[in-house]
């Protein structure tokens, strides 16, 4: 496999600020990063392309949702019960571990038995119960030496208050994906009610990692980029499935591990539906497209243990790193799981409408709001309350209606504090479709993984040592530099008219002013990913010629000034090679 | 002055899902607003003009840094102790309110005696103290009527916690900006410690409003971009000032208003310097060109109370909405009252070199650390402290210097739970450049402000009452829908090519297979302000032609399919007019 020098990139990402420890000169916070000038422009330039690839490609309904979220949604969502990690302490000195980690790492020292072995596949996915026997079975201390205490929990959201004193319990997302299902309902009608269709939103979400450690790899904040594909269960052919279906992955199931196209691993049931080969077609192509060497990176499905109970298939696209193979994408089959889970804790119908072949009569309960007396009392936020009202599932309506009046049947609704008793009446309808919960497929990309990995792939360095970053064109920081080795006045409207012809191609063009010697220049591009380096020299005057420079084959050509834009302009679009 | 109806707005706003409250299935938290499709959209085309416009226009140099900030940061830079709103309480209720809020609600009401218009313009500056006294000068009771509490400073900043139980205190930021004062020493070398320059960063800043009502206008999470200007402060002329001082504008004074030109307003040290004045043009610039009405902008300067005490100027670009006149845009002189802050509060030196026209000889204290002995004690922490101790100014070394061993002198530095000793001597040596900490001035952009100021400025009605937005179409969130009245499959390769032409262009064409009249689907894309919709009818199969329809003329134009894109193009880049 092939190897990264992880202190010399790193050395190279940290000198030449494509990222710094968060508030690094108060000592900094692990796992906090910003990302300096040329760290941001790739990760804008990874996002335009995501955006280009998926959003507008396959038109997904883009959304961006707000970080915080209120306790109620994320304690539907399962998060606030099961978002946690493992923890144990030494009990000297009171210091917590990852109790995963610190049974990982004594395991993989001892003699690998086949119980050794066993127990580490499981390690991910072992309750507080299994951590301590493992504990106690193989004496395992702390980095110290010490005992260690029983286990426990740690949820991974960091929680914090709205409004004054008392107010709402907020937790900053542990994934975008949770304000996706919550606006569900208003997707599928911008849609015009029609399924499936896939929404899509890109933004930070937050895990409280203990002592994280792995540079850009575990973070506390980050970047997702997430799709949910909705779709009924029983319709997860995808109509362009044929497009990628040629294409061939490394697919590692449990142990075993074969390179096959994608067209057989859906048909040998590897993977469950073609709507999740679409995907993982996609993001194949995606990564390739990003830069990512495609012979490092394969597709793991997730094993039995390591699947929520609810999912059907899970698949990851890992990358292989300094760190090995990293996680960087998710692709899931979640099922109804969560539009459920957000259906019952919100009590807000979150179904679609499916066409019957034959209508049915049935009964529905039909509420009456005295609209006039609850207008006047609640004003601006009377309309929230008729959208609540209109969204109660008649599931719930049954489960919660009492008769309070002699035969009339009251629904007590609170809101606002407020008690409000809405009557209701049972009337026979026709119905010609019925309402059905979809399922949801879910890719989500972890954009500063993908980001290191692209580094790390990208990162080279010549015979005499010197780095340089081989980032396609469209991905560098920065696409082209213009520089001179002596200036001349009769230069800069020159410098100006190749900039202004660049940027209008959506092209970055950055002139160097610095007064050292052409190599040093050069170098100072290569570290940035820079794929050309135009010249101006004194001939200049004379010929208006200039000389470009390409970066990985360090060849250099001599061509008339006005040909500068097109021939940057043809190579960066491919259609014609460096030589 | 123009008049907007915003309950019509807000309508079309809410039931094409531009925007809807957070959470709203869980009965939503007020202040909190997600972007459905339409909204992000215009909100990502709002952006990348401005990045456009401001920093690869201006060459800055764009980061990215964490929402989350530890305690520290914040203390330094005077947002623990000040950024707070204050409070009263309804003594028998409970409900809390906005001190300046009340207080300026009912003198609104009262007769405007001189002493009532005096205290309402001081209204939003004063102190606790001041509060109390006004609401008892005038009996100010609570909206229930009752007897108001003492006034009581709170907060506006969401706390969170790192890491495990007595993890370190994080605030959510407040501004982007003080992630960008904390990167200043990273940034100036990557300019090759260079002054003037500026920085950007675009993201979420969040505030903790209490009861926040006014829609977008006042929300607890916001999307800012705001630019540092760092720069030297005798060196505030502009080199581009000639460029914008032309432009004129309203600018608003105590109680004077007059429209002059951006030259003029300099000259006459209303502005007080040409790089502030410079930052005036360039906004007024970005906000005419995103769509924003002129007639309804204008520039205040902060009165002497409303101004920081370390503020030079500070003018606000106010825009004109049902609302009122609403501060989108703040641009302030900051002096150099930041970097002061964290250069005292993280003991790093952040300034910068300025060339002596005669070097000097000077006394300097040059630390010694024992490498040795720490590189092994701290492994991958001690590049930190190297980086730390590096960054000690000599003001800090002569104020916490101790002799501990004979005539050593000795400072204590406190890193990770370690007192460390580091021998220093006083060494002299010639100088040629001083350290001086620069000025900043900062423009900064509430993005959300803006985009909700635009959709008002753009909304209008037919003759028929059916809305209309007249976005710009490169702001528009999608620049052209194409439908049929009756589908025919000869269409199909004629649609995707005019979407894949112009989405080579950068242009988001969304197909309409809705089976609606022809004039409702024109209405329907008229809400999503698109400015064009291509249709196709059976003649087409006779004639190639398709019709091209205009939104704001309602022009409907013929035209061969081939020619639909170059058409479309040119009147969208401004080549050709509509008609």
């Amino acid at each position: 496999m092939r190897k990264f020098d992880q202190q010399q990139i790193d050395q190279v990402l940290k000198k030449r600020f494509f990222l710094a420890q968060s508030a690094h000169i108060y000592g900094g916070i692990s796992g906090l990063y910003d990302l300096g000038p040329p760290g941001l422009s790739i990760k804008t330039n990874i996002l335009a392309l995501w955006r280009k690839h998926f959003v507008l490609e396959e038109d997904m309904l883009e959304i961006e949702t707000t970080t915080m979220l209120p306790y109620d949604v994320l304690k539907a969502s399962g998060h606030v019960d099961k978002f946690c990690d493992i923890l144990v302490f030494d009990e000297v000195t009171g210091d917590c571990f990852r109790a995963d980690h610190l049974v990982e790492e004594t395991l993989e020292k001892m003699s690998p038995t086949e119980e050794v072995i066993r127990d580490l596949q499981r390690v991910d996915c072992m309750t507080c119960q299994e951590i301590d026997a493992v504990i106690s079975k193989y004496n395992i201390k702390s980095v110290l030496g010490n005992k260690l205490s029983k286990s426990q929990q740690f949820n991974l959201m960091f929680g914090t208050q709205i409004g004054y004193k008392g107010g709402q319990t907020m937790f900053l997302r542990p994934e975008t994906a949770q304000g996706q299902f919550l606006n569900f309902k208003k997707l599928y009608e911008y849609n015009n009610e029609k399924l499936p269709f896939a929404s899509a939103s890109i933004g930070k979400s937050y895990r409280n990692e203990i002592s994280p450690r792995s540079g850009l790899i575990r973070v506390r904040e980050f970047d997702q980029a997430e799709i949910e594909h909705f779709v009924l269960p029983d319709e997860k052919k995808h109509p362009k499935f044929s497009s990628v279906k040629e294409i061939k992955l490394k697919f590692i199931q449990e142990d075993s591990s074969e390179e096959i196209s994608l067209g057989e691993a859906v048909e040998r049931k590897m993977v469950c539906n073609e709507t999740i080969g679409y995907y993982i077609g996609r993001t194949a192509l995606f990564l390739i497209e990003v830069g990512i060497d495609k012979e490092l990176l394969r597709f793991r499905q997730h094993k039995k243990e390591e699947m929520a109970h609810y999912a059907k298939d899970c698949w990851d696209a890992e990358i292989y790193t300094s760190y090995g193979w990293i996680e960087c994408v998710g692709i899931a089959d979640r099922s109804c799981y969560d539009l459920k889970c957000h259906e019952d804790g919100s009590k807000v119908d979150l179904r679609c409408k499916r066409r019957l072949t034959n209508p049915k009569e049935v009964e529905e309960w039909i509420l009456k709001l005295d609209k006039k007396e609850w207008g006047a009392r609640l004003r601006d936020r009377f309309s929230t309350l008729i959208e609540m009202i209109n969204g109660f599932s008649q599931e719930y309506i049954e489960k919660n209606i009492s008769a309070l009046d002699g035969n009339k049947n009251y629904l007590n609704v609170e809101f606002d504090g407020h008690g409000i008793n809405v009557e209701c009446s049972k009337e026979k309808k026709k119905i010609f479709v019925e309402n059905v919960i979809p399922d949801v497929i879910e890719p989500s990309f972890g954009i500063g993984r993908i980001l290191y990995a692209l580094l790390e792939h990208s990162f080279y360095q010549r015979e005499d040592l010197r780095p340089v970053l081989k980032l396609k064109p469209m991905i560098a920081p920065i696409q082209c530099a213009i520089g001179y080795l002596i200036y001349y006045n009769e230069f800069e409207e020159h410098i100006l008219k190749i900039k202004r012809s660049l940027a209008e191609n959506g092209l970055v063009v950055h002139v160097n002013e610095r007064s050292c010697s052409i190599g040093r220049k050069y170098s100072s591009y290569d570290e940035l990913g820079v794929p050309f380096f135009i010249t101006f020299d004194p001939d200049f005057l004379k010929d208006s010629m200039v000389t470009i420079r390409e970066r990985d084959t360090m060849n250099q050509i001599r061509v008339d000034v006005e040909k500068c834009p097109s021939i940057i302009l043809e190579y960066i679009r491919g259609e014609s090679k460096w030589n």
